[in-house]
């Protein structure tokens, strides 16, 4: 099988009548026609073999996860899924394994509606590289720069499950099988909550998706927009889905590694966001409107900073960077 | 130097005011206001170190390289350049290589307005992959579907050079050292030929770039416009410009090895497109309008298929097929 047949054969679709894609795979360009009024948010990610999966990962699962993690930041700026394009760098030709990808892909772009409308194939070590095209209406993007003193916190769903995998599949932290399994779903199958990030519009007054851990990610809105953060830790602590798990005994899973796994853990794909206090019952509203759980975990402060504190308040010492990957 | 320095410091600036890209680098997505009337082209392409550059390759070409490929994508569909994504896969952080990257890219970039407006950077094997995004009024992009038979197949500037320099870099071809150091420039600093692409919406019926090889990428307009096309073997293959330098001898450059250049070459970066022939003389202007060369090599066919005829309509046989980085 040549480029081009792998192209039609797995990447190829016709474009949906009445989308905002106009010209899909097959030219040198595609063409979307944004709607008037809105403005197009964009975003990139690469995912590299050995940094961002195993080499044995599931196919199908890797085909969601590169989408989700696109879907993701659109969900954080509150845009809807429009169109992405595909550039995928592979070692050879495996069939079963396209087929997989393909299937784990379709299916997720299919739930948001998001065409696949252009790309690239080459040979070479294996990368994923998705750029995702949503729209907002102007002005209504949610940005990482809107928070201000007084907010509140919050973020969605579970943490620290995808990172509590990725240290059993390590090999550094047992876990008991029914518990990995259902953690390595977390890293493997995140889902994007973009249906939150859709009713989070003009209520949020900022917003980011958390793929490097919470403290690092919570950083970011943090120094965008000028002001300081205090998280409860003993709150965020009680997101780890696993913890709760009759499997699991308080013996094998200690404060730390949970504290470890939420506040440093990455790959988890929910959204932190903060919204004033008056907002309380819009965003509990939001949640139930998506279906999403969300949780307040802090207080945004005038004073730089991100401060961590116990339940009873007291201060916890902050040794949770963020992942980077070149330190 | 970490991830998020490494990009503050070599891919971010502020959004040039007044511009499409209202938000770039630095939140979850980029944000872009396309103008009323308009559709967004969108292209990607990826680049990996062994297979579309050498390892060794100086690093400033290279970011001129990788921007290049994608304007010339939006060039083929007679966009005007907006914005770019750059997704970068790095085995290390080696700042002189990542300065010279970064000079080369912002130079081309700067040249065509295009803004740097979001992507990703990760460690891996070294790979590229560049989104680019361009706007044209609705309707009005040039396609590969509008080829009719009677028109007129052009290309612009010269072709064969660049893969005359693989050849020779590849020590399969002895080339004398000025000649290779021209056809080195076509291989590692090709010019997206932007200005014609705008000069020719309007007047072409269908238009390409060619990265693959003269002979596979025009078969792409041939089964998009369902028509065929007779080449004049011998006006092609005296575009390759490296023939007419005064160091060849005709022993050392033979025919075959120009007409392969050409006819399958690769990596040449200028336009392939067809026009009607009532169009010549709004050809010729669109040409010098835009500063580029181009030259009528063929006439499109109702009956489908690719022929190879020389200057005295005699069948050339096609050995000439294109790359394709799956056989």
């Amino acid at each position: 099988m040549g480029e081009f047949d792998l192209i039609a054969h797995y990447f190829t679709r016709p474009v949906r009548p009445g989308g905002a894609a106009v010209l899909g795979v097959g030219d040198d360009c595609a063409l979307l026609a944004p709607s008037p009024g809105m403005q197009l948010a964009i975003s990139s990610d690469m995912l590299v073999e050995g940094r961002h999966f195993f080499a044995d990962v599931d196919p199908e699962a890797l085909g969601h996860k590169a989408l989700a993690v696109n879907l993701s930041d659109l969900a954080a700026c509150g845009a809807r899924p429009l169109a992405f394009t595909l550039a995928l760098s592979l070692p050879r030709v495996h069939e079963p394994w396209l087929a997989g990808f393909a299937r784990g892909m379709w299916q997720l772009a299919d739930a948001h509606g998001c065409e696949l409308v252009g790309g690239d194939t080459t040979q070479g070590p294996l990368n994923i590289c998705i750029t995702v095209f949503g729209e907002v209406p102007s002005g209504e993007a949610l940005l990482r720069s809107g928070a201000r003193p007084g907010d509140d916190l919050y973020v969605s769903g579970t943490l620290g499950d995808a990172r509590l995998a990725l240290e059993a599949l390590l090999g550094h932290t047992p876990l008991p099988a029914d518990v990995l399994a259902r953690a390595r779903q977390r890293l493997e199958r995140p889902t994007p909550r973009v249906a939150l990030g859709l009713q989070l519009r003009g209520i949020a007054s900022s917003a980011m998706d958390l793929s490097d851990g919470l403290v690092g990610d919570v950083s970011h809105i943090l120094t965008a927009s000028r002001v300081g953060v205090a998280i409860n830790v003993d709150l965020a602590t009680n997101l780890i889905a696993s913890s709760a798990h009759p499997s699991i005994g308080s013996s094998q899973f200690d404060t730390e590694l949970s504290r470890r796994c939420v506040l440093s853990g990455g790959d988890d794909y929910e959204l932190a966001f903060t919204a004033p206090t008056a907002q309380r019952s819009a965003v509990a509203a939001a949640a139930a409107a998506s279906g999403t759980a969300v949780t307040r975990i802090g207080t945004v402060l005038a004073e730089p900073g991100l401060r961590l504190v116990d339940g009873q308040g007291r201060p916890v010492e902050n040794r949770y960077a963020s992942f980077d990957h070149f330190r």
